[in-house]
């Protein structure tokens, strides 16, 4: 490098509890290097920020509020769910891209997401070699479901395993509570439309000193009524009740999605039922059980409140490992969480070709399910455990937490042409 | 009193993340008073405890599984929902509590509940009156409802409270992050089927320091669709995203329930859609915005892990005060909180007769809800906010809350008749 670069740095796909945390990782780390690494500026919205030259200066904030970045959740400069066509596709795209990153002296970009990020990341890393423009490309991993390859995990997941599993064992006292003269069957929706990461989470409620009954309904193994029904019966007769955690994308033996059960309302339009809803309403249909359902949704990868510190302090190595890398001279590459040891549970930063990153999911080992398909194994336990443990609990002000909110100036535009997405 | 004798305490109703607190205050309370007090004997399953004499030894737990109750969610005896009849309905129930209260020499009769339980309590404590049967009965209150009269608040309810407006916060920092290219509407769904006290506390999630677009939907206020529309539509259009906090209770004009919609499957069987659901398809339909829900259901009344320390305090207090009030030979009565203060808040346990607090609920004040019906005041922000203060983190292991499971061992039966419910 003969000159300072600035960092071009976006968020991606769905948001996370810690994402920021890689944010502040990266700014951070960006601020220790000023002699190679002038300004970062941060995409508002993504990718989109670059294609439309809508570049936040990150100097113009605070060192507190960088910092509180570490424990906001969410994405504090916008993401966005916008993927690159290829370049033989759209190359005015790449051009445009190019024409914003020597507009704003850009020599760096840093895209944090998941699968669909690092397929755009990739693509990104090519414009040197296809198109002769000098930009290193750092893919920093992040998604809640847990489904990018290489990496022992994803920054995001840690979290929402966290409060999944907290959830369920909360909700479970209180179904266990109840169940003598009214609900019997409490099922909580979680995400993870592929991969049962999250819904595996729900099994860590139970353990040696919590014998609550639980089923989990993986997307991984299709679901039978007759069997799981079976199953419900059991556990309410020697239990009294039974919690299910059923993942979103839980699919029938044709592969459609049981959420998907043509509802229709009064009035014949259709209706979106959600699969809690479904599988509450055949407990009831084929058992005659009382039941309480919740969904989870956006609570589930937003809950900062109660987000893990292993999962706090990964997303922000991975942010700080993305400017090291850079400054190494590193390109289409992404930083990687290598497990070393189970117990103690030990972690170090490698690094994975996004060649080999992106566009792959990575589902749940068969040895993690146990057999009869409803619960998780010794293995998935020892697996999970570290990456939920520690809390990290953010300031609080009158009774909530004080999140930041940018101040997200806008870096003043060079180019004289919009762009039209 | 010329013995010393024994406390019948037990948990009524829908649990709550603070209940157990009123339990350990009533057993720690007791336990100072050795010369007065025998044993607490819990009913397992609340008064169907008392009427099938099956009966918890408290005594049997250790002081530190006693002093766990205070950061434990749920009932740890177990609850019900059953009511006893008027007197000279079912005078066989009545004879049956003398007869259990009299075999295990019980004085004290602590019931622990919302609006149906301080019906039950009064009952009881009529005991004595009408069928010479010498009992002192106090209700503890406790309902996430927060809809008892004369008490300044329930315990229970801060709690939920709390976990709600984070919950609206931080989902609202996630749709923020998405609304460029993706979901525009969050939609939750909160308990209160008649009182918006928990769908007030979304509110809490905007504050001055966050510029939140939230929409309230009261049970208090019939929903009309079209203006409804019209709000969110505003909303985004300023904001670019809206969060709705929606009450279960939700009603049209005609006082129909909003969660009716009757929803029918694709084999003609009813399904409940829940209120989320159908707000987010109106949504859909009307604006063609895309929306996530969540429906928190036991989640928001279990989460202990986020507890309002106020809340704990207060549910701790009234435990301890019932069992005073006890040994200073009270009946028919509720210890209730007062608010002595707003800014700093101040409170102290006051007393309110049976006879006042059974079957009336307290709804929300017009003037805590804004004119447009959808959001509220600063005299409901001054309401609500001290009872969210503070946080009580329970202890954790591995990554999760050490709630305590007690052993709840019998009391041996001195019966001989089994009672039939």
């Amino acid at each position: 490098m003969t000159k300072r670069q600035n960092i071009f740095y976006a968020q991606s796909g769905g948001v996370t509890a810690v994402i920021n945390a890689s944010a502040c990782g990266v700014l951070e780390t960006a601020a220790k290097h000023k002699k190679a690494i002038g300004r970062v500026y941060a995409g508002r919205n993504g990718i989109i920020g670059a294609l439309t030259e809508d570049l936040i200066d990150t100097s113009r904030e605070t060192k507190q509020a960088i910092s509180a970045l570490r424990y906001t959740p969410a994405g504090a400069f916008g993401s966005c769910r916008y993927k690159l066509k290829g370049l033989n596709e759209s190359r005015a795209q790449y051009e445009r891209l190019i024409e914003v990153f020597e507009a704003h002296n850009i020599g760096y970009f840093l895209y944090n997401g998941g699968g669909d990020s690092a397929d755009t990341c990739l693509k990104v890393s090519q414009l040197s070699k296809n198109m002769g423009f000098p930009i290193q490309a750092i893919h920093i991993p992040k998604t809640v479901d847990n489904d990018l390859p290489i990496t022992d995990n994803c920054p995001g997941f840690g979290s929402v395993a966290k409060y999944i599993a907290i959830s369920t064992r909360e909700a479970s006292f209180d179904v266990a509570s109840m169940a003598k003269t009214s609900t019997k069957v409490f099922v909580l929706e979680v995400m993870g439309r592929h991969a049962g990461w999250i819904a595996a989470a729900g099994g860590m409620a139970a353990d040696s000193d919590n014998d609550i009954p639980i089923l989990i309904l993986f997307p991984e193994v299709p679901f039978e009524r007759r069997r799981f029904m079976a199953a419900v019966k059991q556990k309410v007769k020697i239990h009294g009740y039974c919690s299910v955690v059923v993942s979103e994308g839980l699919r029938d033996r044709q592969g459609g999605f049981l959420s998907d059960q043509g509802l229709h309302d009064a009035f014949g339009h259709a209706q979106l039922g959600g699969v809690a809803s479904v599988i509450s309403t055949m407990v009831k249909d084929d058992l005659g059980l009382k039941y309480h359902y919740a969904v989870a949704d956006y609570l589930q990868r937003s809950a900062r409140h109660i987000a893990s510190l292993t999962d706090v302090s990964q997303a922000y190595a991975v942010g700080q490992a993305a400017v090291e890398l850079a400054l190494r001279g590193k390109n289409s590459i992404m930083p990687s969480i290598v497990r070393t040891s189970n117990k103690p549970y030990r972690w170090r930063i490698g690094e994975a070709k996004l060649s080999r990153v992106a566009n792959r999911e990575k589902m749940m080992p068969a040895s993690f399910i146990t057999r009869d398909g409803f619960g998780i194994t010794q293995r998935c336990r020892t697996y999970l455990e570290p990456l939920m443990k520690g809390e990290d609990y953010p300031p609080y002000r009158n009774g909530l937490p004080r999140y930041v909110r940018l101040k997200n100036t806008a870096v003043p535009k060079k180019l004289k042409t919009p762009f039209a997405l």
